[in-house]
């Protein structure tokens, strides 16, 4: 099946405008597996495990059968919505026995179509999951509920002196447990590493019900074989993670921005490696945008850039522990890339001065949020400009770009905007198209193109966003086909009645 | 099996001196499972496929049956030394066919005898796999074959201004290859994080030879499940690790050394509380020992230490890229801890005056390795102290000395030396109890006390060194049952036959 998948038809990928559903399981030509359909019985049951957290009314269900992209759309009738460890495992115990399909769901904020269910699959939210188990100020280590919302753990952590180790834009929606399930990426990884570093331990729910207890709060453990790595990206296919321990940084003392205009992107690689030469340890993110992003937020989103005529922007974060000290390595590379003509214009939002004025300081953290929001609010931009064609690719970052140049050139008149945006510092480009309506020409003028071209770079065809039901069928432009066989042998050893997020993450056989 | 385990008597884990191999695998109680031996003809076929490189010669083959302790000894007839990964496939394909038992080995510098044969295991030895694949300055990503010796790696690395992730006491000898099968910790996790998250790719050859291609140089990439990590720690036992893909950290243009004394282990806590509040982003290891491995290195090596009389003693690095602000932070924590009684002594090697004077670069060059030689070569002072029992554990750190103390009230005269040493910034304490020679008694008087006492702090019974042969039986200490059974499922399925490192890592289910 490896080769035929990788000339068959690809299904697409994109939502024809922030209000339209447009692609149902049916029109993806999957066909429902045969589990068994959720019965009255079914319903009283789980109604006497966790009395009045059964959702049965449609209307209710409705935003949960519906991903954040409103591209895919799933029909499931009932959502449950455990508070304990113990509830889960009740749950999926029954589940198992009696062979229904689960879709775990946190935030319900993916990009691939991994967490609304594809038919009728139960949906098992984590919702009500959101305790704090624990968090020891010595270690940073933090151990709570897999639901509780990213940024909700962030502030808490703050109050403390510690952040998240990551940070994304669905920040505010968003489960630590779908961060883990889906290895998300993000803003902090160029500073902090990934999860895999991260994340210390895990407490997982098998398809059984059994409960696998790897919820270990310690930096090192070399008891064995790290368990917890196999459920770290694998999208509720293999378990259903319900706890999370991991290792949270002193929240910094001084944070820089500064918002960079460049005129070329090999400008941009030039100013990431003179950046990562003198700002070293304090380089927390380093994020660029091209002017057609730009233009997208300022129209779509009203936002207005301090910075403009550039054909490349790129904003540069700094975290650090002595303000002084991170201001002068700031303004020495400014000084540095403007002298050399590397960077033509910018605007710089230290916060030296909060200390002397609280005024101020509000002055400079609304400046924070608002040069934030020209990146982080792309995604939603690109929404209101029509029908989206998403990819999320890792290359050599010197290659970086030209997928986007290849890709302008080769769609021309046909595509709306050609858009790349990123974390250059963690080799990860966003490449996005929009067109007025969906069109299956304009589709097959990008697929297989995008992801032959990126095969050939040795690069990843899901950087970050995962493969979740849209990009399934896509794996073996980066990974073997050993590879992949052996995949679906965990996948069976795990979970053999293949129950749990059924029709995601892996190519179906057939 | 598992309440059997715990309860079962401990083999003896110390070697009586630096001479004499004490442990064979008699002695330890573990049957030779029915695997072939080794025949004439088998010899002559490994001779076909890597002629030259294939070791019978008892004499030549002695030094990698034993292990760097001389603590356990196997009996291994044959050693082979492929160069290419095809070999390796061509020489498990073969072992598979036949049933013949395999003994993965890098430089050999393990610490819980899973790098040497039990019996007479056919020793695979990465010594010629030694080559550099590719190394990328803009990425920093070096990928290599799995016999690259760490040492040289870093060097290597260093002319090009990056350096490894890691690095340990075993640097000179140790393969990379070994470090990744073993989840190396050492001495700069602190500050690059864990192996789980710098390597970012591998390839690995299965029991049957097939070869997994898993060799990516991304950042990121999250299509599918990260098989690589099962391989990460698993010390030989579900693969052989060829070749490894790992992102190198840039070298840092100033570093710093400080060796400190503290009259207290609360006073040692004070000091990394303010240390990493003071430090942040610039701390790049805060390691600590006591006063008697203080007194172990002086005697046997004849180190002589600039800073004494303290019952406690503290190396802190600081790595940046800034020396003037470095130097500026690092006085500045100085005086205070020096000021508020937390440290009583101490004396700092810096090297902002590197630039300016070349003879006084090449001092404190020497400074720093006679430092780091204090801390790195107390494993190598404890060995000519007689026979030694080694614990490396994992604990909140607060509660850190409080079992060296125990332990050594515990023991009082039938013990010569209770010491306790590690990098406290990770939580991982070395625990070491010498004596003039093995004896039983003195061992019951340990174990499992000591493995019962991490346990109740919910430890690690194995922060680093992995389990091995020599604390496999023990694992259910540090993992529950249902996790231990978990693993063993992964290893039945990977390694049918289970000719891969056998009688380690995992408990006999006997």
């Amino acid at each position: 099946w490896g080769v035929r998948a990788q000339g068959r038809r690809a299904f697409p990928t994109a939502a024809s405008s922030a209000q339209e559903v447009m692609l149902t399981s049916e029109r993806y030509g999957v066909r429902r597996l045969p589990f068994s359909p959720v019965s009255d019985s079914d319903v009283a049951f789980f109604e006497s495990v966790m009395p009045g957290r059964v959702i049965t009314n449609p209307e209710e269900l409705k935003p949960f059968n519906v991903d954040w992209l409103k591209s895919v759309r799933g029909c499931s009738k009932l959502m449950l919505k455990p508070q304990t460890t113990a509830e889960v495992s009740q749950v999926l115990r029954y589940c198992y026995e009696r062979n229904l399909a689960v879709n775990p769901q946190g935030g319900n904020t993916g990009l691939v179509g991994g967490s609304v269910p594809v038919f009728d699959e139960i949906i098992l939210s984590t919702a009500l999951m959101n305790r704090i188990i624990s968090f020891d100020k010595v270690s940073g280590i933090l151990v709570c509920q897999a639901g509780c919302i990213l940024e909700k753990l962030n502030e808490y952590l703050e109050e403390q002196g510690f952040i998240m180790p990551l940070d994304l834009g669905a920040k505010g929606s968003c489960h630590i447990g779908g961060n883990v399930a889906t290895n998300a990426g993000g803003l902090r990884l160029l500073r902090y590493g990934s999860l895999r570093g991260t994340v210390l331990g895990l407490e997982v729910v098998l398809a059984d019900g059994s409960a696998l207890d790897c919820l270990a709060s310690l930096r090192k453990d070399n008891t064995g074989y790290d368990l917890k790595q196999l459920f770290i990206g694998s999208e509720g296919t293999l378990g259903v993670i319900t706890a999370v321990s991991i290792l949270c940084p002193q929240k910094p003392t001084a944070v820089n921005l500064a918002f960079l205009g460049c005129q070329s992107f090999a400008k941009v690689l030039e100013t990431f490696t003179t950046c990562r030469a003198m700002l070293g340890e304090i380089l927390s993110a380093y994020e660029f945008m091209d002017e057609k992003c730009m233009k997208l937020v300022e129209r779509h989103l009203k936002l207005s850039s301090p910075v403009a005529g550039s054909p490349f922007y790129v904003l540069i974060e700094t975290s650090g522990s002595n303000s002084t000290h991170d201001e002068e390595k700031l303004n020495k590379f400014l000084e540095q890339t403007m002298t050399s003509g590397l960077v033509t214009d910018g605007t710089v939002a230290t916060d030296a001065k909060k200390i002397k004025a609280s005024t101020w300081f509000i002055c400079i953290s609304l400046l924070h949020q608002m040069l934030w929001s020209l990146r982080e609010r792309i995604t939603e931009a690109l929404t209101h400009d029509g029908c989206v064609y998403k990819y999320d690719i890792s290359l050599p970052v010197g290659k970086l770009y030209e997928l986007v140049t290849d890709m302008r050139a080769r769609l021309g008149q046909s595509a709306k905007n050609v858009v790349g945006y990123g974390h250059l510092g963690d080799g990860n480009l966003h490449l996005n198209i929009t067109a007025d309506s969906y069109s299956h020409a304009l589709l097959d003028a990008i697929e297989p193109f995008v992801y032959e071209w990126t095969a050939r770079c040795n690069g990843s065809i899901s950087a970050e966003h995962g493969l979740g039901f849209k990009k399934k069928q896509f794996i073996q432009y980066s990974k073997p086909n050993e590879a992949v066989f052996l995949m679906q042998r965990f996948k069976a050893m795990l979970d053999p009645k293949g129950i749990l997020n059924p029709y995601k993450t892996l190519p179906s056989r057939s």
